[in-house]
């Protein structure tokens, strides 16, 4: 009975605290998660012109083949061509025990249109860090992207 | 007097908060910053069998042109040639508020011997994530690179 006493404390002490960091990592995974889905959603609807509402004051983007790019920068950015989409597939989030850093990284298709009008797409991996902001909103502070093979 | 007493006390009440907010920030990028010069150390030392070391168990690299590369993955692959070096400067540092989780971004040079045995350069950025293990170590989560021109 004593072995069964111990077994209860330790089930009742350390089970509760193991089960409270698993769902809090959970829950910080799914707004990680939801966040992207939102960003994604804008992006479908308003294309390029949807990154400056998601970035940070000071967030930046590290373009494939390009430099760091701020915030101030991505806004004149021209708007993306008729015919040019970005979709991405979040396969890992994990976020600070403190919820406010987190990041996902996953996979990207890049559609745009050829010189022939025909729509080409591109393949990619991506990694985006989101930081809470001090108004309580969450925002990019970093993403960054580069090239896969073609799926098979 | 009384102005003087409020200014004494928001002073004295949000000043030492903002400050200590200031300090753990700084403290945080300087860990980053640090881990980040042990990491390329060992690469310098050790070639590509370093990034093993600093890689967490569900550690990935997304690799330019390749697929999500796990540690495993990494730990299989061959050790670098004779004459190649990668370096990289962080050029910012950020870190969540509970110190567990946090990330640098900046710039790399890779060299290799090209087919002549002439030593060539490319450039890029890399975004890397770390996170406290369990142990209380310092692991790499996500790494990830991508060209840039070559710097003028």
């Amino acid at each position: 009975m004593q072995r069964l006493g111990v077994v209860f404390v330790v089930l009742t002490t350390f089970l509760p605290a193991f089960s409270l960091a698993q769902n809090q990592s959970q829950r910080g995974s799914d707004l990680l998660f939801k966040l992207e889905a939102d960003f994604a959603k804008a992006v479908a609807e308003h294309g390029r012109s949807a990154f400056v509402t998601y970035f940070a004051e000071d967030g930046v983007e590290l373009e494939d083949g390009g430099g760091i790019t701020t915030r101030e920068e991505i806004k004149k950015q021209a708007a993306w061509p008729e015919g040019t989409s970005l979709t991405w597939t979040p396969v890992h989030a994990d976020m600070a025990t403190s919820g406010d850093l987190g990041f996902t990284y996953g996979n990207y298709v890049f559609k745009s249109k050829d010189k022939d009008g025909k729509i080409v797409a591109s393949y990619g991996k991506y990694v985006s860090v989101w930081k809470k902001q001090n108004d309580g909103s969450w925002k990019v502070a970093v993403d960054m992207g580069n090239s896969s093979p073609e799926p098979k």
